[in-house]
């Protein structure tokens, strides 16, 4: 029997181990969740479960939007919720804590950091004055601190609902967060609830309420509490009058040096977030919390499988990639307070302009069913809100950016042919954006300058991001006719097939720039060009200015959020037509034409590698049959502009849309999202294993892929040949081998059947 | 010095009790909170502050929109929250407790009336089966329960966080109310706190939170909770799962037989709730809640004095009409969870399409100030929510009925110069409703229809209630005009003068029903007259159906809510041009014709005396020249339709619109709200004296008033010949005296100087 007993203690430990065996070859162990959280990328650093709706870190002053900033800047405290990689206004920041030594006198207990150290799912740091060790885990929707007092100090600790990011002197400043109300009250010796309760942010949002309830694993021997400026040493609860609210509790000096805290987060209750800690982490076990997030972390990102030759540069950049596309928009089923709570809830969609074009088709790739249940959940907040979220955070929608870009996520998971989803219902929601200008706050959700685009065609100038609508809406038409047509309703299909070409009104063929001719520019309501435009709400001054296809920046007295091309120029959108790039090259006149503009665009830093609007430039050559200059663009970007540095990622990582698009072109594909192929480049990775849901795989394998040979000569799928660059979704969730033989040169492969288009 | 004592004494008293002296006489004796209560009337019989946060009621079955039905309908329980005089799906009903005796092992605790006892403030009701009597007064947020238990019977009590009005077994039908969440918890042995989320009811609002905190004089002997059909023994709360909880306390049979009860409610927290009752009501005396809330009600009710000769009849349905227009809205200044709480907060305007025409001008008249306040929470409303109110309610606009009738509200602020308003963002508000089609869901806020009423000058059939919103946006385009032009915006002025007029675009000059000419008929978008209209979703079948001017109901197949004229008929709505009747009388054919089409209307009954459209029309003689005629048909009205019984109010009180219609006449004034005047008519009363908030009084004195010297021969202002049968409101709030000397048959007062028009 002892052999028996053997085989099944080893049989249950595999089960139970299989994915904590070699700790260190785990992929997880790559992941560097500091790459992108210096210079631009604003990436959220602390821990985090995939989607998790707690996202516990240093909040070092109230101005950054992911809580953290490089030492040596001071931290003020730990709060529960966060954002990753935004700009604009800060959101969140809620249920804020922080350990600290001595009186319990001051609410201010900012202090220094002496040292730090980030890893997934961890977050350490060592407070220089005092020597106080914070330690910080989670879960999904309870966050862990273990702290650790220097011998013979006195254990206090700060818990502040008031806190918040963003906070503006200006009352009602746009895009920052507004104090609402909150609450504290100590239960026990051992636990304390409130809630924070703030309106406003980025997305300009409803008032939205963080519940907390903390355990600790020591009693209070001590407290205060604290409202409005005063400190009430006899009162145990400070009720909300629209006050800020806080607690200083002491655990004294006796006992252990270390203190462990469970902080329940809901959005519903305090009870329910009491609830929350009882179901998640009903132990104080620290290590184990942590080794639960590490194995959910494992278990997605094994789904893609890199070669065992692979340069640890590469693996980090890679699966932390992966990592940040998976950290939002934020699985809040269950705790959603608008509506019932028997289907999916997700929210932080922020914002799908940034994210549709790679993240979305990441996340489908990688984990189809997560997919379905985000679709499910937009079409949830359509349902009960009105709209499909666009810039929602904060449980409101609040902001569009450019187009209604929902669409896209919707047709790339009909043409995804992801099941589970009511398409009937997608193509009502998509239709309520096209179809019924939003009103009231057209920046809300929905499509602003509606009435105008389809009476003439275009969003005219004068109408806030009149460039981006119109290039967006032409395209979210596109993906309209794309759903309709496959649910037979050849009417819609038609209509927005014709509407798809509306990116064609704001064409100026004559115009010429940089040797280019053609540009997207902007057009009154009457109809008439306009080289000189005009903004600002003065009447009298009328101020101009030149409008050129280079524009970046708007004069000072151009509001950031009115100008044509919002986060874009012209040389950038003028390319923005995924459904119809041989039109676009047919109007810039012709093949050498067009390539001669792509590389002018590339060649003269017009192509911004720190933002969205450009992420399917580089393999625009594809569509002129040169798919290896598309490679050797991204390579050059990549090399470029992407490491594993801290300021690693070059733009905003927008919910891991930057990320998402380097994770794409490492294994040497790239979505057109909303249609259902891949584009194939040259991968930097030698060899990819796409783990599918179904027990199958699919297999990226390169021939002699080298600095040299980067080129590729010819392609096998499954075997056959295969000579096209690009590839179609459904061939590869049938599961197979991808064989490119690479090459020192260019060749002819991939030159003669170029991608699909309308 | 025992003399001066006992004149300090004095003084004290007359200080403390100058409004409880002479109980018999005081004025709230006069209100009866069951005049309405049946029939259409629908009015909230329960206790009230002015403007309360809190009433607490029965719930007689989840159907009534007041909670109360006359017995012998079963009780369900009573709830904390409710609204007077609605129509249509029901709204709150939050927070039940109900008083049992036996096991703590079901939910349903429903029972009969035995009897009932109710007066302004009170009510009281003992049960048929357990002899238990509940008497409930209240306080602003919270209500006092006292419940007697019968001898050695055991003292039992339900909290219900989990009921509501108004559900429905169909998923989100409309107008339902749907439960979203709820929690409880039993705090202590004298203590339960928990709240109740719900979203849904008439206006379709987003989820509502309604927090409490239950204090008893008692100690809990014994509790179990419940949570979706299960009860817990052996668990002091239910967290929120978003499931139905609940939970049966029991008090024992030791101890006394009388169980006091305090129920805090809040819309910010349950802390807050229990700061409520802290502040409002830190004793347990019944007596003294009950007589706050009668003084809070005497100080308003004294600012109209009836002569003393008035019969009760008369007093009962004066003051019960001013009570009626003083319980909704409601305030909720303190208690906003949506934003900042540093300015007035006002609820449940429901709706202003029923409450502008004579509640808003009531509130004016009686106590400015409050409608000041009013007034700041509505704007506060425009400036967070980007529209002012119509149907609100649950801290959402959420329903339009017609118009944006909040327009007329601004500008019969500003036309009766109330002071203490930003009347320049009062015209912003009004502009944004005016300009900005609301979009996405157009019957939430500002104007449906907008679009097609900007480029055709009416609202065409198709859009719902394209006749009311023609009619009422033509009156607010010319209550906009009214303040641009005092704010000398002649600009604006001129516009909206001109758009005033689009009532005109729907006049079919050429249409004759019953003798009379010129209807306002619907027309469609190509400008053509509709005989016979089509509605409803089938594409097929399109049935249609004639439409005239007498129409009142719509075919099974019509939606109730898209007909041309919603609530109301053509011969009504013809005559709703508030701002030019002089046009009307034109276009009718002359003061004969429009005499004839006036006595048409009523002798045929197409006036509808149970809705608020009709409302004007009475007085409309008046713009002939023959206010007798108006006095004449006013008084009939009254006597027909109006009386002290449970059935006498012939409508939905619709939050005091009716019974506001009811004072202002008898006092023998009409306001046409928004214009600075009231209509002169044959009062009721002999003699009225309007106490103003500055010490002035004006006094409406008749002489030789009798059932048949019912006619105004002559009138005295201050003294002075007035011989016009309208007064400014600025002659009222200068205080002095009207005299009208009566007389057996019509004179030539008022016959030549019309009430003004635009």
């Amino acid at each position: 029997m002892k052999l028996n007993t053997k085989i099944m203690f080893f049989l249950g430990m595999s089960l139970f181990f299989s994915t904590t065996i070699n700790a260190q070859n785990q992929l997880h162990n790559y992941v560097d969740p500091m790459i992108g959280s210096e210079g631009d990328g604003r990436v959220f650093i602390g821990p985090s479960c995939p989607y998790g709706m707690v996202k516990p870190s240093p909040d070092c002053t109230v101005r950054p939007n992911s809580g953290w900033l490089p030492l040596p800047t001071e931290v003020t405290g730990f709060s529960q919720v966060h954002v990753s990689g935004t700009g604009g206004g800060q959101k969140y920041g809620n249920i804020q804590i922080m350990p600290f030594s001595g009186a319990l006198d001051k609410l201010d207990q900012t202090s220094y950091r002496a040292e730090e150290n980030i890893k997934l799912g961890y977050y350490e740091t060592v407070f220089k004055e005092n020597q106080i060790k914070t330690e910080i885990t989670t879960a999904e929707k309870v966050s862990f601190y273990r702290i650790t007092y220097p011998k013979n100090a006195s254990k206090e600790l700060k818990i502040d609902p008031g806190f918040f990011l963003g906070e503006n002197p200006e009352p009602n400043a746009r895009e920052a967060q507004q104090f609402v109300g909150s609450q504290i009250e100590i239960v026990s010796d051992t636990e304390v609830r409130g809630y924070s309760r703030i309106r406003g942010g980025w997305n300009n949002g409803r008032a939205y309420t963080v519940y907390f309830w903390a355990v600790f694993d020591q009693p209070i021997a001590k407290h205060v509490t604290w409202k409005d400026g005063k400190f009430y040493a006899n009162q145990s609860a400070q009720f909300d009058s629209g006050k800020k609210t806080a607690a200083l509790l002491s655990f004294g000096t006796a006992g252990k040096q270390e203190l462990n805290v469970k902080i329940g987060i809901s959005f519903l209750s305090e009870l329910k977030a009491k609830n929350n800690i009882e179901t998640e982490i009903p132990h104080w076990n620290f290590n184990t919390v942590l080794s639960a997030l590490e194995n959910k972390w494992e278990q997605l990102l094994s789904r893609i499988k890199l070669s065992a030759d692979t340069s640890n540069e590469y693996k980090k950049m890679f699966y932390t990639g992966l990592y940040h596309t998976m950290i939002m928009p934020v699985n809040r089923t269950g705790e959603n307070p608008l509506w019932e709570n028997d289907g999916p809830y997700y929210d932080d969609f922020y914002t799908i302009w940034d994210t549709f074009r790679t993240s979305s088709p990441l996340i489908t790739l990688i984990d189809s069913k997560r997919q379905v249940e985000i679709v499910n959940a937009m079409l949830n907040i359509y349902k009960h809100d009105g709209y499909l979220p666009e810039g929602r955070s904060g449980n409101d929608n609040g902001r569009t950016q450019g187009g209604s870009n929902a669409e896209t996520v919707l047709a790339d998971a009909f043409v995804k042919n992801l099941k589970g989803i009511d398409y009937e219902l997608a193509l009502k929601a998509m239709l309520k954006d096209a179809e019924v200008p939003p009103g009231g706050n057209e920046e809300k959700e929905g499509r602003a300058g509606l009435v105008d685009y389809l009476r003439l065609g275009y969003v005219p100038f004068g109408v806030g991001r009149a460039g981006n609508c119109t290039m967006d809406y032409a395209y979210n038409d596109y993906n309209i006719a794309t759903v309709a047509k496959g649910l037979n309703r050849m009417d819609i299909y038609d209509r927005y097939m014709k509407q798809s070409n509306n990116w064609k009104n704001l064409w100026r063929a004559d115009y010429e720039n940089k040797g280019t001719k053609g540009f997207i520019m902007p057009k009154d309501a009457a109809g008439n060009w306009l080289d000189d435009v005009v903004f600002g709400e003065s009447k009298i001054q009328k101020p101009t200015y030149k409008y050129t296809p280079t524009i970046t920046e708007s004069p000072w007295y151009v509001c950031h959020w009115c100008v044509f091309f919002y986060e874009g120029t012209s040389w950038e959108y003028s390319l923005s037509v995924p459904h119809d790039l041989p039109e676009v090259v047919r109007k810039s006149g012709g093949e050498l034409a067009f390539q001669k503009r792509l590389d002018t665009f590339f060649d003269n830093k017009l192509y911004d590698v720190s933002n969205e609007p450009s992420f399917l430039a580089p393999t625009m050559y594809h569509w002129i049959g040169k798919p290896y200059l598309s490679s050797d663009r991204i390579m050059g970007i990549i090399n470029e502009s992407f490491n594993t540095s801290h300021a690693g990622l070059p733009g905003n990582d927008d919910s891991g849309a930057m990320s998402s698009w380097l994770a794409f072109h490492m294994i040497g594909l790239y979505p057109n999202a909303g249609q259902p192929y891949y584009l194939l480049n040259t991968p930097l990775i030698k060899e990819t294993t796409l783990q599918l849901e179904d027990g199958k795989s699919f297999k990226i394998t390169t021939k002699n892929l080298s600095d040299t040979k980067k080129y590729v000569k010819s392609a096998l799928l499954n075997g056959k040949p295969f000579n096209q660059a690009w590839i179609l979704h459904e061939d590869i969730v049938k599961g197979g081998e991808l064989i490119l033989e690479m090459d020192s040169k260019p060749s002819a492969w991939g030159t003669t059947i170029l991608p699909p288009t309308k």
